[in-house]
């Protein structure tokens, strides 16, 4: 279908059908507040805040100062055994103090999917431990994300991601359950067995999924069977973690209980490599008894010193400049916003939760051609399964800014109708 | 056996037994060239640079800048799909520039587990895709350490790193073989089916393990069972690589021809959470074919741009400051020294390969009381499983500074002999 170039650059991109993508590249170079810019020099809006993490926008000199500090002090020390480092200590005690969990403890690494990895372990530990050896499964929504390592993999509700290891998990005993009907849910567990059932895990706000923000009672009712069954219940706040929701968590704003929360990205606002578990009482302290087994976690990158300077300066920022009340905000114009678009006979459904906003267009407009078209005119959106285009900007946007971008998706669509359908695009 | 200190802090340390390292752990908070510095105000060497990492020493003052011109011009942006950023770019043509493979593609990522996990799934997509769906096995060293996401679990030969979770294996279908009979291996491949195997993966010299090099014919043997079985061959070089034998990679040391090189560590020295893998044209070239099916990779910080800026500027100092060449060197000093120590009575055995040693004592002294009892004297080092002690300074160590760094191991054990066992050890 075409050729390779001459020339292809050495790095093997993530998630990229390289034959379509080379030749058509964007390379970022610079970046500044809301904005990137390419090495041609065409200024765009980041409309989805990079892989909704880039919370507090882009190139701060802020962070700059910091990194370049804490370097000249200490790059880092790891934290294995008796060994820590100041910044660690300091970043975990500063996520115990916002966490939706109280006297939590806090394991520090380098993204979500280890987030996930470690979170899903820890469940299975803390159930053997516990002398329930049985209770092995992992139950996770249909249309999931959770990462790409092993763990992660095999709990994907998005199958493509899931598939082609040659097993139907890489992790034998998983189980996907509806995403929006709570009762199915009930019949899934009840199919499994409780007893058998080590945690659930669950985005509050499903995002790569197609932003889909919870069904009224979905989440409660996770919460319940969680407390009815003695199951853990895992939020994973990868996306929504830090303020994404105007909250420091999606826990907070949907009164849940988790037994751990995953979380990365808005931790460090991508400054960073920064992921974690938060974890609750219930689960650690059987780890910290004079006689218990080492719970054998930890990458060399746990607690990197400067990782965790540039994400304590980056959730100093959220503070200082009230970003969790500036994310209420702009969650009233992109509510409008996408309500001014539901009429619209190309769009099939508009969704959102916070400062997310999935457009779902209709099979006759591909959201991936349309948000081809938006980059050209300057806007950055994604196009995800479902053929939704993602809108998630920095909570550093403007009205203006906001209002702009998403009045950018019909001036693609229009662009597009009757435009020759460009080769590269699939 | 201990009560918990009465505040404990938020963070869950890595690989630790928390109620014995509470109360006793050494904070750092400082770091210059070879040498940290506790919060206490005690100077220490270091002679494991952290997790065999510090390559180039602490607190480089180049690499302070480099971190804040980057972020100051672009912190990051994602790799996926039509997105790149220059450095990520930039990073992984200088990583194939150096590789022990031809024509390579680089995947990069944020660590050492990170780049098992992508390098075990590669491994199996690649035979579903060429049509070998019974190719599912991987097999591993005993002893092996391959970090602890949920396939470097799966493949731990260290059983205390796999086990506990309620099956053999999280991943099923992993298989372990000796570590030092190349004969045995044979046997081992022969009993689980060639045919079955997806991929060998292998630390060319082991650390966590013990610090065990090769034995004669061993690593050539697993090239040659590679070669004649059509199986993947995955050498794990998150210690080995950039430099720590001398060579860019132990596998020009040892004239191996891997289809997959895990990276990580020596390539940044730990100024940034960076790792990856380095993929043979055999195995990337399937998918990169017109209708080839996406291998479905990618973290949200592979190939962050800041990151790879650090790495950048770390490969940039071993080549100004001839660092290879100087690892070569120390080895030579490192092999005396440790020639010297093999006569004493205490020390069971001396193992080493470029620049890193193990010293493996006797049951009568225990490796974690010296290695207690040296940080007291100003010198880091690290007990590994089978009483081993762990010696693996940064590149820029002087001479002096390791002779002084290996005589300091019988200066402990002198000073251990006769004195209380202190109640914290273990
Ligand atoms: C909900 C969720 N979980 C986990 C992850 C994995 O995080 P990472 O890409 O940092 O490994 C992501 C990344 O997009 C995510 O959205
Ligand atoms: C040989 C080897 N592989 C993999 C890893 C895992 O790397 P990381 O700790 O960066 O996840 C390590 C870490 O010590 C290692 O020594």
């Amino acid at each position: 279908m075409h050729d390779l170039p001459d020339s292809i650059p050495a790095l093997w991109s993530a998630q990229a059908h390289m034959p379509s993508v080379l030749g058509r590249q964007l390379v970022i170079d610079r970046g500044e507040g809301n904005y990137v810019f390419t090495a041609d020099g065409r200024r765009l809006f980041d409309g989805t805040a990079g892989l909704w993490h880039a919370n507090i926008g882009h190139g701060r000199p802020e962070m700059a100062e910091v990194a370049a500090a804490q370097i000249r002090r200490l790059e880092t020390y790891h934290v294995f055994g008796r060994y820590v480092n100041d910044r660690a200590l300091e970043l975990a005690e500063k996520v115990a103090s916002v966490a939706p969990i109280d006297d939590a403890r806090i394991i520090l690494n380098s993204g979500g999917s280890d987030s996930i990895d470690v979170a899903l372990k820890l469940a299975r530990r803390y159930w053997q431990l516990r002398g329930r050896p049985e209770r092995t499964a992992i139950l996770s929504r249909d249309l999931a994300y959770h990462g790409l390592h092993a763990y992660g993999t095999s709990v994907a509700g998005l199958d493509f991601n899931r598939e082609g290891y040659g097993t139907d998990s890489l992790v034998p005993d998983t189980v996907r359950f509806d995403t929006y009907d709570i009762e199915r849910v009930r019949e899934t567990v009840e199919r499994v067995g409780p007893h058998r059932i080590a945690a659930i895990i669950a985005e509050p706000i499903q995002g790569t999924g197609g932003v889909i923000p919870p069904t009224p009672g979905y989440l409660e009712g996770l919460q319940a069977i969680a407390d009815e069954h003695d199951i853990l219940l895992i939020l994973d706040e990868v996306i929504t973690g830090f303020g994404r929701t105007g909250e420091w968590f999606a826990a907070q704003r949907y009164g849940l209980r988790p037994h751990i929360v995953a979380m990365a990205k808005g931790i460090s606002s991508g400054y960073s490599a920064v992921g974690g578990i938060i974890v609750a009482p219930e689960l650690w302290r059987p780890f910290y008894e004079a006689d218990a087994p080492i719970y054998r976690h930890g990458t060399t990158y746990s607690g990197h010193a400067t990782a965790a300077a540039l994400a304590l300066e980056n959730l100093a920022i959220i503070e200082r400049e009230g970003l969790l009340g500036r994310v209420r905000e702009l969650e009233a114009v992109l509510e409008t916003e996408l309500a001014g678009l539901a009429g619209d006979d190309r769009v099939a459904q508009v969704r959102h939760a916070g400062l997310l906003g999935g457009i779902e267009l209709r099979p006759e407009v591909s959201a991936e051609q349309v948000t081809d078209r938006m980059v050209e005119q300057g806007w950055i959106a994604r196009p995800l399964r479902g053929n939704v285009i993602q809108l998630s900007p920095p909570f550093t946007t403007t009205d203006a800014e906001l209002r702009e971008l998403v009045a950018a998706v019909p001036t693609a669509m229009d662009a597009l109708r009757g435009a020759p359908v460009p080769a590269a695009a699939r």
